[in-house]
């Protein structure tokens, strides 16, 4: 696989295996193999590309997206404020096109991920951007995690469900004492709901905002993503106070 | 190692060794040594604990830092926007506190993240925080970056710095093509300049804002941190294109 | 009235009829009357003050208010928002201590401003911050909002009340068509309740977040007010579409 | 003029001697003769319009503007910071397409605001949009502010120009002690020059951001406008303490 850039910045991931015709004319997979990483390469009109080795993260901001998939700093949150890190035991809830389960599974590596979707439709999505990945430690479980999740001891558990309350019994029972629950709801309503549920946890919920700057002029950019979802840290204490 | 946690969620990082005195009583340490993580402890007044075994973020959160200490948000969002994943060759500079070494270091494991420091006194905080969090695969060197990089071959430098773009010509030396350059810079001035230096590089610029809720009564909470740092995301390209 | 303003920029509005004891020394009332605004005047400890003429804004940043007083920015998008100018006729509840009504009513000036409150104990305060702010313009009802508004014919009404709701049918018989219902609730729960009764009239929910820039390093000042409300601006249309 | 609302809210501004074409069919003129403010007209086709008065608000955010045209959210926060209410002496450069210089009017009324603008076509952008929105009390004045202020004793100088540093000495000869200059730049490096002149005035740097909910599933808007400007309020002390 390779990664080309052209000179606006605008990215490419092509197996390379045939020619690749851009709309600045054609990229020839034979001159492409002989390219090393770093190296640039032109089009039959001149026109310059950057080739590189893509890392994980190009496949994961390249995989295949529904309109609602997770936003890489959501991602990058969940994990860094559930301490997921190499030999993590995680679950994850519903899978979707399978962004956040690629994101943790790459840290979490080479333990296994296991990730829960009730419809198979996603679950192909996902799975072929497993795949397309070459992202080994994921196993994909068709099976409604409201009606129980069978890992124990588990480290982290995300949640990405319309009705993220359904899922704390269940999660106490899986999580060890001081693992995370954690879900991302859109609505604060949702929130809200899970919130009211988390009966032996110590929660947080926030938002992450990202601001780009345009640094050409040195302002912020006109316009940004204001929302996609509140995230809910939920701490299991591994008991609760009687009251 | 123990995390005890109080009624109100305030969090004691202790080894246990010694009786611990806290405002509500004495937490005995023969009474912790039989207690399981996720069980309840009483000091001899009644108020309860939980008991939890600490984990990497933990010793993070608790680590002995400076006034400027990069905050989690920070960290997790430059580990992420590099796609530092395990494995990945690191070199961070300068070290301070070591909370970003620390983070990044607990990612890439067991591959050796190197951390460049030129003051003495900060090298041996950034020494004990690394050895109270168990954290072996770091390397600190007391040298200053300015003058040069001696690793190669690296996927991401971090920089920490007054001055980052005395770093942008070793940087091209001693990354990988597609490597990341990260500079975290408080001030948009310090920004500015060192973006203008990044020839051959394709860059970003964010903050990152975490906006916390009260979920008891449905609203943010009045008070936040309103900035901490410009990051700026470098892309290194690996060759220039002649203009 | 004068506004004193020291070397740090801090300010001091006092009646000048005694002398003003500071923390550098004192400033001389028989002195005083002699300087015109745009002056210094000097403690007889060698410490400056500019001499200002107090504004109507200068009145408002002074006047008494309780913990959850309305900041500026709130009252100046309550004002903006609804199209409040010069003659406009405005209802307000509750007067709270009489921030927004001394803000509005100094913009509808000549035209009177209604303000209902039920507290006695507010309506003291508030009375007193109009008369020190030298408003003449605003009329204070000692009575129960959600009982009715005998006012008819209103441009705006704006409700800082736990119920908001409650107002919302005696708003409908007292706005012109065209006319605005404004509720400011720190709480989203409040804000969808209010909302969900908004038939026949056309809304928009808003926060108004300022971030405040330290230019000596340019950057943003590290903490700042995340929130203080959430304000809905109805637009009473004069008239339901039936379904 | 009549202020047209349609059932999804769009909103139409029209003089009512013609008819009306919409998508939906049209209004005819003598059928919109005989309505009142607050009544509902249809096209022939049966597609409902609210009728209302347009007010003062409505022409604003009507007016043809440029692409950079000033918001609503940055007009009100320069009034209010600025203490501008009916009475105010103010000063406005550049006119632009006249959208600050109009709400600003539109408070200050009866009292006459002036507005330099050198720009021929834009100053008959702007004289077109006082006449529509029926304001009397601005004078537009073909003149370069750069190279001084005619009037004296005001109360409120706002820029909107490329250059604002340029006019700090002039207004402190034109400005009531006391009095603001307020300075909008889309850039922060605008803002640090014009900061670093503030010789004499105490001054504050602000952003305003308004961020939108959608109230029926009660959460922000996806998108939002994440930068206009950045706005400095620098309050003229009269005289500068001798370092």
């Amino acid at each position: 696989m390779y990664l080309l850039i052209d000179e606006k910045g605008r990215q490419y991931l092509i197996r390379g295996d045939d020619d690749f015709h851009t709309n600045y004319g054609v990229i020839s997979s034979s001159e492409l193999l002989k390219k090393r990483p770093g190296s640039i390469i032109e089009t039959q009109t001149g026109r310059k590309f950057f080739v590189l080795e893509p890392s994980m993260l190009d496949f994961i901001k390249k995989s295949k997206r529904g309109p609602q998939a997770i936003t890489l700093k959501d991602c990058s949150l969940i994990a860094s404020y559930s301490g997921i890190h190499p030999g993590s035991r995680v679950v994850d809830a519903g899978t979707g096109s399978g962004i956040l389960a690629m994101f943790l599974a790459s840290i979490t590596c080479p333990e296994k991920l296991t990730t829960y979707e009730i419809r198979e439709d996603f679950a192909e999505i996902a799975e072929r951007n497993f795949e397309k990945g070459g992202i080994k430690n994921i196993k994909l479980k068709l099976k409604n995690i409201y009606e129980g999740i069978d890992e124990r001891d588990l480290d982290v558990i995300t949640l990405d469900l319309p009705e993220p309350w359904r899922v704390v019994e269940h999660a106490k029972r899986s999580l060890k004492p001081g693992g995370y629950l954690v879900s991302y709801s859109p609505s604060i309503e949702q929130s809200k709901r899970f919130y009211d549920r988390l009966d032996g946890f110590m929660s947080e919920t926030v938002e992450c905002i990202i601001r780009n700057w345009d640094m050409r002029v040195v302002r912020p950019h006109s316009r940004m993503i204001a929302h996609t979802a509140f995230i809910t840290f939920a701490r299991w204490l591994g008991s609760s106070v009687p009251r």
